[in-house]
Order: C-alpha cells, then structure tokens, then sequence
C-alpha cells in the first residue's frame, strides 16, 4: 500500500520535452500502485497521454498527493491552485533544484519510492491573502505563497505608499515598491532587495522596500496575525504583483490589504531534507572568498 | 487607590545630577497613594534619600511597577535583574527617547498620575537564555534582553564559527562576529549590522553576521523556539557580550547555547504609546530627502 | 561691475506662484548692474514678463551665468541644456535646499549679490553620453548628469544584461535595472539602491545593480575613461530612463553604449559651500539613534 | 634573454612544505637564464636552499621581478617592502586563486616561461601612507596596500571619531570602526562591511563605516588626493590595523593622518590576466539562483 494512493502530476505548460519524464514517472507510480492523474493542461500542452486526466477542482477532489515537475514558479502556482484542498505538494526539478523543489530529476524514482514507503516529512507554508479595495468595493482579490508586489510600472517614476500594520500607521513610503513576503518568500524576490532571509514556521511576515528614498527605511518583520494595508498616495503608474504574476494596475486611492490567507499548503519533502542545506547550496554559504 | 501600590525607582549608577528628580517623582508618588522603594545602588550612588531602599532581591519581592530613569541601557539591566520577578517596567529619559524608554522627563508627572489611574498598556518582551558550555560544563550563563554578541577581540583577526540550528548545521561563518537578537534588539546593534526589524511580539530571533566574508550570508530569523548552537571553530581571540556588556572570553571549541529564556519582562506603556511612531521618529522615517 | 554681466533666470514650468519670485530676482540683478534673460518656456508657463526672453540656445550664447530655481529636477534639465555651452549653474530652492541647490529662497538676494560680488566658487561637474545602437544604428543619444538607468517595465520580469567595460567582459547581470551614475548621480536614484557616495571630482562611474539575483553582485565604479557597453540579453519590457526621464523601450540585442560625455557642467557655489556639509543636512547625519 | 634578469621568490614564513616548488622554480628560472634570489627569512623559515639569498634591501636593490608563492596577505606584506624600489610583483596561489595572486601552482612554470618570453602586463597600484599623530608629534608611520582600519579593541564598546577631508569637517562617526580603502583593498575587508568595489585605476580612496548608529551613513569615495584626518573623539578600546596587521592601540585624542603614499606597487600579470573575470570567479557571479 503506497503512502499516498491518487497521485497527480503537474508541469510546466508547453513543455513537451518533458513528456518522457511525465510518462516515466507515471509508469512508475502506477506500478507502485498509485493510481495517477496528469492536470488537464498539462497533459494538453506537453502531450502526455496514457493517464487519467483532471483540472485542477478534479485533482482538490481525488488526489493524495501532487508532484510538480518544473520550478519554483511552477510550484508557486501549483500551491495557489491546491492550497483550498489541502492536497499535498512535492517539487521535481529537471535543472537545478530550486528553494522549493527538492527532488532533482536523476533521483526522482528512488526518492518517489521512499516517499511511497513512507519516508518523507510533511511542512506547513503559510500564504498570504490579497485584495485591492477601490472606491469601497473589492476589485481583486488572490492568495500568494511568496509575496504581493506594488511597484512602479512603466514610466519609472516613484510612488509613495502609506502602510499601516492593524489600523496603526507605519510610514509614508516613496520608493520604487513594497514587497510583502512569506518566510518562502523571503528567499525569492524579498532577498534580493535586501529582505531578511526568514524560516518557514516563524509566523511573521516581511515588509521589504524597494530602493526606498530615505535610507533608513529597512524591513520590517510584523506577526502574520496582523492586518497589512498599504493605501497608493501618489502614483502616476503603479502595479500589483503576486507570486511573480502581474494582476494589473494600481490607481491613486486603492487599498490593497494583506493579511495571512485562511488556507495553507503542505509541502512534501523527501527523506533527507534540510532547509539550511538547501539555503547553503543555493546561496553558496559553503564557499569562502 | 493607583493602579500600582508599591513603586520602585531605578537610575543610572553615578548620576547624581538626577537625584533631585528622583525626589520630585517619588514624592509625587507617594502623594499618589503609592508606597516608594529606591534601588539601593541608586540610592547610594546618586545621593537618593527620603524614601525605603531596596536591593534588586527585595524589589522583586515587593514592587508592583519600577520606573527607570535613564537610557536603554539601563531598561535592559533592570530588565535581567526582574524578568524573574515579574515585576513590570517603564522608562523615563531624560534626554532624546529612546527605543524602550517612553516617557520624556518634560512628561514625565502626567504621564504617571494618567498610568496610575490605570490609563496603560502591558506588553511582553521575550528575553535570551545564554549558556557557555566549555570541556561539558557550563562555565557562563545570563539572560538577555537585547541580545548576545560573539565577536572578535583586540586582535583584530577573522573568527570563524559553526552554527547549528535544533541540531541541523546552518554554516560556517567567516565574519568579525555573529548577533543573536529577539526583536526588541533587532532595532539596537542588530540593526546597524544590517539586521531586520523585527516587531516585538512575532516569536522570531535573528541571527545577524558581522562583516561576513561570504557575501551572501543574510541575516536568517529563526523561530524563538529554536535551539542555537554556535560553536567556535577558530579563533585566536573572541569574545562574548550580552546587551553590551563583555563578559570575557571565548575559546576554540566553545558553544554558546542560545535559547528563549523561561522568564519574559513587562513593559508598561503609557497612553497613546505606538511602537511604529516611535520607529518613525526615531529612524527619521518622518523625513524624506 | 558684476562677476557675471547677463545672467538668465530659468524656472520649473507651469509654476506661475513663483512668478514674483522671478521678477524680484530680475529687478534686484538689474540694479546691480547684470543684463536678465528670462528662459523662454519659464517666462511663458509661469507668467513672468518685464525682461528679455531668450531660448536656451541663445542663453547659451549670450549669458554669463545661469540662475534655476527650483529642485534638483530643474538643476538636471538645464544642465543638460547649458552643458555645452560653458554657461555656469547655480540652484535657489523654495522648498529644503537640494543636493545641487544650494541657495534657500531666503538667502537669495544676500547670497546673489556676494556672488555678484565675486565671491563663489566654481566645480566641474561630468556628464554621460549615451547611445543606443540597434541593428548597427544609433537610435538615439542623449547626455546627462545624474544617470543612465536601464530597467523592467510594466510586466515587471527580471531583465538580462550582458555588461562590458572597454570591450571587457564583466558579468551577466539578472535584475530589475542597473543604474549607471556619475558622481552627481550617486546621491540621487544609486544611493537608494545601495550606491556608494562617490564624491564629485573622483573621475569615476559608478554601476549599481537594482535588486541584483545573485546576492554578491555589488556596485563597482569604474573609471570614467571607461565605454561601458550593456547589452540587452532578456527582457520582455525594458525601459531607457536618463536623470529620472523615461526615454522609451529598449530591445533585445540592443547595446547601450555610456561614457564620460565631451562637455561638463560648471556649477557656481556660494561663498560657504561644503560639499560634506550638503550631505550631513540631506542624510541627517548629524544626529545620532 | 629574460625578460626579467633577476627574480626574488618570496613566500610565506614556516611553510617547509613549500620548500620543494620554491627549489623547481628557482631551477626553472635558472635554465630560463634567470639570476635567482631567495628572501632571507623564506630561505630560514621554509628550509629553500641552493640559490642566493637576500632581504629586502637587497632584493630592492638587485631584483627585476619578485615571484611571491603565497595568499594575498603574502602579497601585501611583500608589497609593503617593495613599493619603494619600483620592484614588481607576481602572485603565485598554491590554493585557490586570489584577488591578488593570478597564477595557479598548475600553470606556475608555462605562465612564468611566457612572462619572461615578455608576454605579461603591468599595472601601479596605489597605496596608503598613515600617520599617527599623538600630542604634536607622530607615533607611527606606515603604508598600506589595502586598507587602514580604525576600530574598536576587546571591550566592545561603540567609538567616535571626527572625519576630514582636506581640513573640511565630514562627520561625527559612532560605529564599530572606520575603513579606509584602496581599490585594491576594495575587494577586501571593506567588502564585507558593504563597501563598494573600486576598480584598480580609479584615482579614489574608500571610508567605509562598521556597523554606523546612523543608518544613512554610507560608504564615500574621496579624491585619491585628499587628505583624510579622523580624530579620536572617544573610545575606551580603540586600534589600529594595516592590510590586517595590528598596529595598536589609539588614544582620544589621537589624530590618523590617511593620504596617498608617494610610492606605489607594480603588479605583473600574467598573458590573458582579466580584473572581472577574476571578480566573477572569486564573487561567483557567473552563477545566478
């Protein structure tokens, strides 16, 4: 009896080099037995057949367990899709692993195999909640496993922002943008604007400036129980970002409030697992000057 | 009858200079109805008479609020000396405020007579339990409210640690030093070492190095939870501080065990007190170049 | 006999509040002596009349000095009109004084009239000149005094340049932008994306990396003799800005050609002008936490 | 004939096991036609018998070229000696390649038979000469390849020091310590404490701030040209290091006097030698996360 009997598996879109490995991996799980199911774009745009296929309200119903072949932002938007179903995640990489996919592609049937026996370790990733309120409705509104981003668009010119963190005002922001980030967030786009790394399962959430004008405007880590609204004060082109994506432009008055979303995502991590191994691999800790 | 029946007061050793305002507080407390208790230190060294003197012991025992009057540094020395106690603190400054010291000398008697009739806030501040444990004995320990500090001494060489994370290896650590901060340090030497700010309450401390050689070694929060072990690897002379204080030496093959400490501190608040309007002012974040 | 005999008055446009301004200043450097020429588009969009009218080419021919007032923004424009004229600069500022305005709005008539007097000092300030060159053509040029950005657009994706120095390979870059900057520049856009300060007269440039991928990508200036050449390896949507000006689109496999431009700047400084004293008021160094 | 008729080889003290690649390099400079020097203390410490010996003075006044076998502090210490004879130096690593030694023990001999065939490039670069000056007359004198370094000793205690350029006041610096940098020490300590890269070449000396209470004050470069004076304000505990050698303690009061020394260091590099490639492979920026 595997661990997890409905397997779904998902890809990158339009990446048909890859149906091989899809295919491969399929035979495997079924021959572990494991029925399996190939996301219904997927199995579509890189033409792999053989399989039962399901969208994505298909895969929340029936699936134990998704194995996502590609990167981190195929991961991002695997999580935001299954996060509502609580069906587990796990990453494949075919290059070179990723901050959330831990399995690389020369050791995708020997980790799958332990895994099914078992041996794997469950993670909870919190996700963030989104909505942009603009004259006293709500005009979007997503989740997020990384960050929402509200940043300057085409003409370049700065916007400023007034935050506020449970009604209490922070500060007047003029800069190029905000990031709101998860702790998995915190190593993605956050990092590179000189966020602070933040470990999953510390409850808090990231508030990184992008080149902000005045200097001493460093991030800020708040508890993910607050409620996050950042109202644009000026902005002759702004827009918001969330998990890489672009939602669409921000206009002068809108309210964009974030707080942690309801749900969460449970990732699955092979036997082994270390996230301060993987931090030293990607961010080449291990090496000195 | 006020808020807190028995208030002690606490200064800054050899400040005769703030006797006469000790007087004028601890008079006007007693006509408040309170009972007044002067540390005995204090006492004897700023020239404070007029009203009980009791030891740090004796404080615990009997006080129901301390009022400091001084800088940070001196929260942060009662702060260790009653976090045991439970016995709740509030800062006075005499000069700028500072970032755990509320209430301006100006302010000082409205703000007071406001908190005694019970117009205040309460808020928890997690402190740092520090043990060196050298040749399987532990041969220093101390809490911290700001922090604990490895860092090179006189001679002025590259240290180099190993840190540990729950028992899992984070990295070695080439650097002049490491800062291990709760958030109510994240905004003192943590801070200009590039350190995040952390707000009080989200149960996190950050790990921050001090002139890493490995450049993309960021400062990581970790949850409070957490066991830190830093190990010294190489060192020809390190030293350990906690909250600014030295405490001595470290020698190769030392660990420094780093945890929440069981005791946590109070701070008392007065009306209208906001954490972010205190970063604003004092990070000039008012101000926009 | 004044320091300078005509002296034209150039102003933000569309600012007609600022026309009694003009016309004071007008009337006091005609009692002194100087012939006045108001810029065109000044005289124009803020209404102020009585003078003589002269476009910046025959500024450039006929004036002896240049007065702008205005911000930093106003500085930056006529600059880059004036530069090759040799005609000097100097900044009155209604508001707080600026990194390039020296004059407050108070002291302007005491300060014209020492300067008028003879007593000023005079810096060079350098310029870059830029090319974009697609499909073996210059499609278009410009100089300026602050900085040459290159950056993402609306879509927001991570660009890709590859960046040469004197035909030497030197990283490929993925980012949100560079910002190649002249001395001048390193206090304005750079210096909110951790430029160094390069102090004007070092005959260097400075290539600061926006929100640079990989974390030990830090800025380096390079000489000013140097042909940095950047050339646009990814990008979906990328974007030309020249001192906060957007210039329009760049391509993939276009190559922006930047080097220390033929003509400088002068500027005329006030008797007391300290560059570092500029710099303690605008990043308020004088105070301390 | 040689390019160059005699070669002092210099290494680290008391490495014996290094006395065997000093023998065959020697040899082969020999048979190249080569005059052959040992420095007295290698030749003493590292056991290297069979060729002349001499010290510095008489390498200075005897050598074309000398081979250091060792790190980059091998390379400093060297060029600390040499810089007054015009002597010119190449870096041989038995390790891994650093900012300073371009020669890899692999490549030693074919790299040094093309050196003296004439194939190889010639760069001056600049150093530091530093006075202490105490009570009206100067205690110490030195010059520096990399940095010279102002900072606090084993207390731990925060200094003050007072910053002029050319006798104008630039800052009031509470902080860890004070850096002031080469280019070539650009890439060195400075690095790790935020400081920007300088290109060798660039007339320009970086101060570079540890751990600044003022969370503005950034990195400068000054004109190579000034003369930088940083006053002892305050400091229980303060020192002072050269290219990572301890000089000693710094007293309030104390004024370091930092300029261009008079004299500078030729660095030989070898054919197809390139400044950013070696930056990418010591900074690892041919690698993206």
């Amino acid at each position: 009896m595997p661990a997890f009997d409905t397997v779904a598996l998902i890809g990158r879109y339009n990446t048909p080099q890859n149906a091989e490995t899809f295919v491969s991996l399929g035979r495997f799980l079924e021959d572990e037995g494991c029925a399996v199911l190939v996301e219904k774009d997927t199995a579509e745009t890189c033409g792999v057949s053989g399989f039962g296929v399901a969208d994505y309200p298909g895969i929340s119903a029936q699936a134990d367990l998704a194995v996502v072949l590609g990167g981190d932002g195929s991961m991002l938007n695997a999580a935001r899709n299954l996060a509502p179903s609580g069906v587990p995640l796990i990453g494949v990489n075919q290059g070179r692993l990723g901050f959330m996919t831990d399995i690389s592609l020369k050791n995708m049937l020997p980790s799958m195999k332990r895994i099914l026996a078992g041996e794997y370790g469950v993670e909870e990733r919190t996700l963030l909640d989104t909505e942009v309120v603009r004259g006293g409705g709500t005009v979007f509104s997503t989740i997020a496993l990384n960050d929402v981003v509200l940043n300057k668009g085409a003409v370049g010119r700065m916007i400023e922002f007034l935050v506020y963190i449970d009604g209490e005002f922070v500060y007047d922001l003029r800069s190029d943008g905000l990031i709101v980030s998860t702790p998995t967030g915190s190593t993605a786009y956050a990092l590179s604007s000189n966020g602070p790394i933040v470990q999953p399962g510390v409850p808090g959430v990231a508030l990184v400036p992008i080149c902000p004008h005045t200097l001493s405007n460093r991030p800020i880590t708040v508890s993910e129980r607050s409620v996050i609204e950042v109202t644009v004060k000026r902005a002759i082109d702004a827009r918001l970002h969330y998990d890489g994506q672009l939602h669409g432009d921000l206009e002068e008055g809108d309210k964009v409030v974030i707080k942690r979303a309801a749900v969460s995502i449970k990732f699955v991590h092979p036997p082994g697992y270390s996230y301060f191994a993987m931090l030293r691999e990607k961010l080449h800790w291990s090496e000195v000057l």
